[in-house]
C-alpha cells in the first residue's frame, strides 16, 4: 500500500445543513460557533427556536422560517395546543409562529409563511367546514413539513437552471472560474443555496475550476461560511478580501459572477448584501456575465424599482469595532448599509429563478402570472 | 454665557505627525497604539529606529526612512563615529543607515538614501580633497536634516496642485465629496501627506463638503489611520466599508476619487493598496475623475508599465485571523495581494506629483529630464 502524497488534497467532507429535520426531531447548526466548531443543537419548540434565532445562532431569512415552521409542526405532532377546536388552533398556530417572527422582525419569510399557512387553514375550514381539529392539525403539520421540501428543490432547481446557463458559454468542455459574494449556500436556506447551489451544480458535473470568495465585510459571512460550506463540498475556494475582487476578475479570469438577492423589484433591479454592486460594475468593465440566483418569491412586482427598496443601515460598530477591539477612533461618522442596489442593465448573465434563467426584463412575464 | 449645543461639532485638535524632529531630538508616534492613544516616543539612535521600524511603530516608506535619517543626523550632532577621518566617516554613516534598513528591507527608501548620501559625501571629497571630517559631518547631518522639510514641502505642492486642479471642476464656489483609500497622510510620510494632502489642501479653502474613507481591509489603515489623521484636521469624514465604495460613489455624490501610489510605471500604470483598481474602475463606470497622488520620485522609468511591476503577496492570516481570532476556516485558499495596479487610462483626473497635475502620457516628458 502506498501512502498518499502529502499534497493530496483533503477529501470533501459531508454537507453542510442549517437544519436537521426527521419527523420526530429537529437540530440546527449553530453559526455562531463556525468556522471554528460543527455543533447541532436541538430545538423542541417555538420559544427554542425563537431563542436561537434571537441569539443568531441561526441566520438567513429561509433558515429562520424554516426553523420557525418545523418548530411549530413539532409541536403539533406532540399535542401541544387546544384540543378539538379548530378556530382555536389557528389561533395558536399564530400565536406560536409569531414567537420566532418577533425574534428577528427583519426576517419578513416568517410572518409570510404565517400568514400562508392561515389562509391555507381557514380555506380547508370554508371547503369543509366539518373539518375536525386533528384533521386540520394534520393538514397543517404536512403542509409546514413540505416546506422544507419545496425549499431544497427550488434551490436544486436553480442551480440546474443556472449550471447549464453558466456551461454553455464555456468553451468546449473547460471549466469556470467563479466568484461570489456574501453566503448563499445551505447556511442561509434550508439546504444547497441559491448563488451556491448554481456553484454545486456546476461543481457535480466537474465543470468549476476555482470559486473566489469574497470575506465580506462587516460580518464575513464570506470567510466563516461560505469558504467553510466550500470547503465541505470539495469546491477548490479561495478566500480574498473584498476589495481584491476587481484585481480577482482581472488576473484570474474569472467567468462569471453569482451572487444572491434579498430582493428583487419589478423591473430586476436587486438588493443585495453590501458590496454587490461593485461586482456588478467590475462584472461589466471586464465584459464577465453577472448572475443573481435567488427564488421566484424574492420577485417583488408591488415594487417598482431599486428606488423603492428601503436599504436598511447597521449600527456603526461593525466597522469601528473589530472581535470587540476598538479600530477606529471615537468621533468619526460611519455610513454601513447592509446592501446595496444592482440595476437591472448590470445583472449581464441574468436572474437565475426555480423556473429557468431570464433576462431582468423578462421577470414580469415570466414571473408574473404565477 | 451661553452652553455649547450637544450637537456642536468638536474643534478640529491638531495636526498628527509621524516624526518629531527640532534639532536636537527626535520622537514619532507609535502607530501601532492607534487609534486608541497617542504617544510619541524618543528615539537617540540608528538602533532605536531600527528597532521602533521592526516593530513596525512607523510605517509607509518615506516616514521609515526619515527616521533612520534624522536618528543618524542626531548620531553625528552627538559626536559618535570616527573623528578625523573623513572616508571612515562615509563607511560609519552607510553602517549607521544599514541598521534601519535592515530592519524592513522592503522600504526600499532607506537604500536609496543611503546612496544618495554616500554619493554626496564622495563627490564633496574629490571636490575637495583636503575636507575635514568635521566639515564632512556638518554636511552630512544638513543633508539629512533638510529631507524632513523637502518631503513635507514636495507634499505641500502636491496637494496645492491637486486642490487647485479639484476646485476648477467644481461648479462655483461648491464643495467636493472627495473619497480615498488607505493612508496616504501625515503619519505615512513626514508630513501633510500625498492624497490626503489634496484633501487637506482643498479643505483649508473651505471646499471639502466630506471625505468617504474606506477602511482598508486587511489592515485597516484607513479605519485606524486616516479616520483619525481627518478627525485631527476637522475634515469631515465618513468610514465606509471597502465594498461600499461603489455604492457610496453613486448614493453620496463623489466628485473626485484621489489615491496615493506606492510605485508609478514609465506610461503611468499604478501600483497601489489592494482595492485601488476597485475604485477606479467605480470611478470611471460614474464619470468620476481618479487622481493619483504620489511624490515624483514614485515615477520609474525603467518599468516600462504595471505588468512590470512585482506584486507583494502578504501572509494569509491576515485574512482568516480577526484580533488573533479565528474567522475562516483552516484549510482555505487565501490570495491576499498587497498591492494591485490601475492602468493609466482609468486615472482620468490625473496624477498629481510636485511639479503639476499630469495625464498618464505626459509623465514621460513632464518627469523623464528632471
Amino acid at each position: 500500500m502506498s501512502t498518499p502524497s502529502p499534497t493530496t488534497p483533503a477529501p470533501p467532507r459531508s454537507p453542510l445543513h442549517s437544519i436537521l429535520y426527521d419527523g420526530v426531531s429537529l437540530r440546527y447548526l449553530n453559526q455562531r460557533l463556525l468556522p471554528t466548531e460543527l455543533r447541532y443543537q436541538t430545538v423542541l419548540d417555538a420559544d427554542g427556536a425563537a431563542a436561537a434565532v434571537a441569539a443568531m445562532e441561526v441566520r438567513g431569512a429561509p433558515a429562520i422560517a424554516l426553523l420557525g415552521c418545523l418548530a411549530v409542526a413539532l409541536e403539533l405532532k406532540g399535542g401541544r395546543g387546544p384540543r378539538g377546536d379548530p378556530e382555536a388552533l389557528v389561533e395558536f398556530v399564530e400565536e406560536r409562529m409569531g414567537r420566532v417572527r418577533d425574534a428577528r422582525p427583519t426576517a419578513v419569510n416568517v410572518g409570510r409563511e404565517t400568514e400562508r399557512l392561515k389562509g391555507e387553514m381557514r380555506a380547508w375550514m370554508d371547503r369543509e367546514p366539518a373539518v375536525s381539529e386533528g384533521e386540520l392539525r394534520d393538514r397543517a403539520i404536512a403542509h409546514l413539513e413540505a416546506l422544507l421540501q419545496k425549499d431544497v428543490e427550488d434551490n436544486r432547481r436553480i442551480g440546474s437552471h443556472g449550471a447549464r446557463h453558466i456551461a454553455q458559454r464555456l468553451q468546449g468542455g473547460s471549466r469556470a472560474t467563479l466568484l461570489s459574494h456574501c453566503n448563499t449556500g445551505s447556511l442561509a436556506t434550508a439546504g444547497y443555496g441559491t448563488a451556491l447551489g448554481v456553484v454545486r451544480a456546476l461543481h457535480s458535473e466537474g465543470r468549476v475550476a476555482r470559486l473566489l470568495c469574497t470575506e465580506t465585510r462587516p460580518f464575513l459571512q464570506g470567510a466563516r461560511l461560505t469558504a467553510l460550506e466550500m470547503l465541505h463540498e470539495g469546491v477548490p475556494t479561495t478566500l480574498i478580501a473584498d476589495s481584491a475582487a476587481a484585481a480577482a476578475i482581472r488576473e484570474r479570469g474569472v467567468h462569471a459572477v453569482v451572487v444572491g438577492a434579498d430582493r428583487i423589484a419589478a423591473n430586476g433591479d436587486t438588493a443585495n448584501k453590501i458590496g454587490t454592486y461593485s461586482l456588478a460594475v467590475a462584472a461589466l468593465h471586464h465584459g464577465v456575465p453577472f448572475y443573481v440566483a435567488a427564488p421566484s418569491s424574492s420577485w417583488d412586482p408591488n415594487v417598482p424599482n431599486g428606488a423603492s427598496i428601503p436599504i436598511e443601515e447597521r449600527p456603526e460598530r461593525e466597522l469601528t469595532e473589530l472581535q470587540g477591539v476598538r479600530v477606529a477612533p471615537h468621533g468619526i461618522d460611519v455610513w454601513n448599509p447592509a446592501f446595496d442596489v444592482t440595476p437591472h442593465e448590470l445583472i449581464t448573465g441574468g436572474i437565475v429563478t426555480e423556473f429557468g434563467v431570464f433576462r431582468p426584463e423578462e421577470l414580469r412575464h415570466a414571473l408574473g402570472g404565477r
